[in-house]
Formats: C-alpha cells, structure tokens, sequence
C-alpha cells in the first residue's frame, strides 16, 4: 500500500497543504470548520505524520532530553543510573508528565569532552532537564540555546539563566538537626559530600548550625565529616566516627545512600541503631522505608520535582516562549526507627 | 555565521553531495582517496550534519528504544522506574554501551492502548530493546517491523521472532534451593509472583523442585506462596507464612525486592533472621548488598543483560540485517549473611 502524505490529506479535505500543517502543528490560523475537515480526513485516509519530516518544517522535534552526568571514574563503568536512585525517580516523574503530551524523553549521559551545544541542536530537542553537576562552560555553551532548559538543585549564578527546580536545602538540614535536638542530642554529628564544592551541602550544613545555635549548642569541628556521596562513603564514614572517638550520639546524614552505608557500618560493629547512635538521613529514597532500621529522614519529593520540570517545559512550548522561573519545595521529616533519645548514662 | 551544509562540504571538496552523502551515512560507494578529501571538507567547515536531516535521507535516526511496561494501577502514578530497580540497571548497561558509539536511547512507557507500530515508526527508531511483560499483541505488530528488536526474558513461542536476552531461571531456582539443603534445611518454602502466568517464575520454581527432589525433599503445597513482586508484596508474604503455621526454616524468594520485604517482616515480629529464618533472593539489586543482614541472592547480571541487548542491536544495525539470536547468561550464588543452617532443635 502507497503511504499517504500530507499531499493526500489535503486533497481529500479540499485544503492547501499549508493549512494541514497548521492543524499537524497546532496552529491557530484556520477556521474550526476547515479543521474539523482536516482531522475528518486524517482519520479516513489514516494519515501518519512522519515526526522527523514534521521536526523539519515545524523545528519541532518531540523530544525532550534529560542529561545525566558520567561519572566514570573506578572499576565500575556507566554506574549512570544505578548507584543514583534519585535519578530513576526524577526521571519517572518526567517521563509520567510528558507521556500524556506526545512527548518523549530522550536520555542521555554527558561526559566531560562533549560539545553540549551540538548534540542538542542535531537532536533538535524541544526542551532539557539537566541533572547532576557539570563543568560551568556547559551551561556558558548552552544559554543561548531558544529552548526551555531546566536545572535541578543548582544554586549557582549562571543557573539564573534557566528555569530551576529545588528543594529548601537549608530549611531540610535545619528540620533534621532541630529533630535530634528535641529527642534529647547534644553530641550530633554532620555527614555530606564536599561541604566547599556543594550548594547543597552547604545549604544543608548552613541549617544543622542554625538549628544546633537556636538550641545553645556550639559547632564543633570534630563532628563534621565529609566522603562521597555513596553507600560506601557512609560505610568509612561509620568507621572514622568510631575510630576518631568523636562520642556522637546522633548523626544528620545529608543523603540517604549514605546514611545507609552508615547504619550498616556500625551495626556491623555490633552497635544498636538507633540506641547507641540514632541516624537521620536525607531525600527518602525507596530504601529509607526497607531498610532495618527504617531510617527517619527529610522527604525531599523527588518524583515531583521531575514533574514540576516536564511541566516548566510544557508550559513554555504551549505558550510559545521561554522564561525562566525557580521552584522551590519544601522539605518534609520522615519519623521512623532509626532516630530516639540518646541513651541515659550514670544516673 | 550562516549555517554550513551538505552543499558547502561538496563544493569545498569538489565532490557531488551524494558522495558526501555516502561518507556520512558509511556506505561504501567511494574510493578512499575521495573519503579523505570529504573527512578534511567537513573538518575544515565544521560542518554538523542534521541527524533529523540525516535520517530523512538515509532512514536512520541514531536512536534506540526502550520501552518499560506502564503499571498505572492503586494510587502511585508512573511508578516506572522508581520501585524496579531492575529497569534502572538494565538501561544503565545499554546506555553504557551505546554512548561510545553516537546513538541515544529513547525511552518510553507503552501503555494498554497504544498503538505500538506507530510510535515506533513515527520515530524511526533503529532499534529497539523491549522490557517487561505485554500484551500478545505488541508482538504481532512489531513482527514485521525490519529492525533488530531485542526481547528480556521473554520465552513466549513469539519471542522466537526476536532477539533474546536471559538468564538460566531454571539453574537459578536450582542452585538457591541447593544451596538451603546443603546448609542443613528441610522445610523449605518458595515465593515468587503468579506461577501460572509468568515463564520466568516457572522456571525457578522448577528449578526449586528440582533440587528438592534430588535430596529426596517432597513437594509441600503449603510451602508455596504467590503474591506482587513488590516489597509490600514480600512483606505480606511473610505475615502469612507466620499464620499459616508453615514451619519453613528456609526461604527461597524469586525476586530480592520481595525478598527484602519478607525480611523486613520477619525482623518487626521478631524473628531473627538469619538464625530463625534463612533467606535467599534471586537478581542481586544493590539493596541485596544494603540490607541487614545482607541478603543472600543469586545473581543475574542485569547490567551485562543491558549491554548484551545494545550489543545485538549495535551488530545487526553493522552488519546491515536482522538477526535473531538468544543469549542465556549464566546464574551465580552470592552467600551474604541471611543464609545459615537451621537452629538445631532438641538434643
């Protein structure tokens, strides 16, 4: 059977072929009447638009692309999604609300020697949703770029430029210490990535001795601790914390992979969570809920900050232009096993 | 700067643009010395092909699919990534693997109603990697579709039409329950999702009464427990086995995120785990290795199955045909602490 083109449909509505493309693209320059006769002929003649020759005439491609970061570094290669289950949620919440739309995503990991700009103009991408942190001249290459772009978590000056979704970091470490503070903590120690190269972890530490002022304790550097953000990173963590006889009685850990990296370490020390040391994590990853203890922790919801970028991005191509705005949201306290009042010592 | 094309690239290297054509599409019409004259064209101008450009012309678009089973039943929308881990590992090994070589992945969720052909065709996907379970149908349409389409663990008589990636469930079922009769345990129970309409947990459960049989172990239907390969589907298992009254002191589940579950179970009624009950899994997801105790499991190399899957695409789409092949990889035993023998009773 001969393929039916544009040339057919317009034929058969009694059309030009210009106003078939109006109503392919959604634009609004024709009678509803004639539309109604266009669609009619659509659907008789079964008329599939080939979206490459659509993405040509009209710039549009469908497509919305998400960049993750490669980190490949070690032995393990491409651990792009699995290590991260922040990332798997993130982008189930994207992929949920660009479904519905005739979107769909295109995933792709970005590495440290690529032309960014390139890859998004042969792609001709309609929108992007960047996650993870990238070197700064990405985003110097991408700004001038006329499509909606989303940044997740990114607090730094050049993020302006873009439309931004994030928590309230500050407000999320502030909520976790505050908690431990009114079980009855006083010896409460800090665990995150790099607290110099990190907003976030700043933003997060910045709420821990805000919380820990408030309460008339005073910041002592012998409680900080700072390793990657993994389960293994929290696993030496546990072990320095142990070693360095800092007499912690609770942790503020800025992200669950590691505070669960963190619980295991000291169970396996033959020490009792949450008697001998409770654990507050960070974000409420799937895991907090499974692991034993469940692990209390500061809800971040992820899976809405992925649909709260996809629809940045529709909103943006519905109305036919670019702007650039922040969300912010609000972190919520998760109580669960893992946190209690410390242990009463003499008498 | 007016934008380069094809044009510019012949003339500057006073070749007709079908040979450039040729170059960048890699058909092999064209002497070497022609080739190197076009390679230096295009390096000297700059020149970035259009991939929608290109695909019109050559019928490639550089893109793979994958598509995931949308499950959009109860209260959680979308949970498409989030609560399989699975997923996540599988598109980490094929992203891994198509990254070096110019090809984006594509993903999508299908759902109930979609009409398959269409969305693939509409995308010109150069292939295509299906996961999860569908509906017959799907397979019937995409049949006549002339590009590498890679099934996982699919042994449907359809899936004969395809390319297959899997593992041994029959050996895996084997070797976990093989492993509890070598420990010393004779009541052992099997849990996985619907026995009689999933080949996958089929297969290990013959693999479970394989080995039974070998150690002269009979059969016992009160041992056999079917629910959601969920976590709360793992949870709720464990609640029943503890009414049923089934006196297992072994369990072997067919899936580690139900596995986790009825750990999870056990450990809030205060079993002790492993010494009241010993669990074995079957996938090794990370939390395998998170859990506490960790979980005993056997592994299925997910991130191998994704690389394997974008590997026999990646060959066909070489070698200009489709092929069909199946590739079984081999299961393994990974002994953490969730196993032991059982608690010896009496004198």
């Amino acid at each position: 059977m001969k393929k039916v083109t544009i040339r057919d449909v317009a034929k058969h509505a009694g059309v030009s072929v210009a106003s078939v493309s109006y109503v392919l693209n959604n634009v609004d320059k024709i009678t509803p009447e004639t539309k109604k006769r266009i669609l009619n002929a659509i659907k008789e003649l079964d008329y599939k638009p080939n979206m490459m020759a659509r993405g040509l005439s009209n710039g549009k491609s469908g497509l919305i692309g998400i960049c993750l970061p490669i980190t490949e570094k070690g032995d393990i290669p491409g651990d792009l999604l699995e290590n991260n289950p922040f990332f798997s949620e993130f982008i189930s919440g994207i992929e949920y609300t660009t479904r519905n739309k005739g979107y769909d995503i295109l995933i792709s990991g970005l590495g440290k020697n690529m032309r960014y700009k390139d890859w998004i103009q042969r792609r001709m991408m309609d929108g992007l949703i960047i996650l993870g942190v990238y070197p700064k001249n990405l985003f110097e290459e991408i700004k001038g770029l006329d499509i909606p772009i989303v940044l997740s978590d990114a607090y730094e000056e050049y993020a302006m430029d873009f439309h931004r979704v994030m928590i309230n970091d500050e407000l999320g470490g502030y909520i976790a210490t505050k908690h431990l503070i009114d079980l009855g903590h006083k010896r409460i120690a800090f665990v995150s990535g790099s607290i110099k190269n990190s907003f976030i972890n700043r933003y997060r530490y910045q709420g821990y001795v805000k919380a820990l002022k408030e309460a008339g304790i005073k910041t002592d550097k012998s409680l900080i601790f700072e390793e990657h953000v993994t389960f293994n990173g929290g696993y030496s963590v546990g072990e320095k914390m142990r070693q360095s006889g800092c007499n912690a009685t609770a942790v503020f850990v800025a992200a669950d992979i590691m505070a669960i990296g963190l619980l295991k370490s000291y169970i396996e020390a033959n020490y009792k969570v949450p008697e001998d040391l409770s654990i507050i994590g960070f974000d409420n990853i799937k895991f907090a809920q499974y692991s034993i203890p469940g692990l209390t922790t500061v809800k971040q919801d992820i899976f809405m900050k992925g649909r709260i970028s996809a629809e940045m991005i529709l909103n943006d191509l519905e109305d036919g232009k670019r702007t650039n705005h922040s969300v912010i949201l609000q972190p919520e306290l998760i109580i669960r096993e893992s946190t209690a009042p410390p242990k009463k010592t003499g008498k």
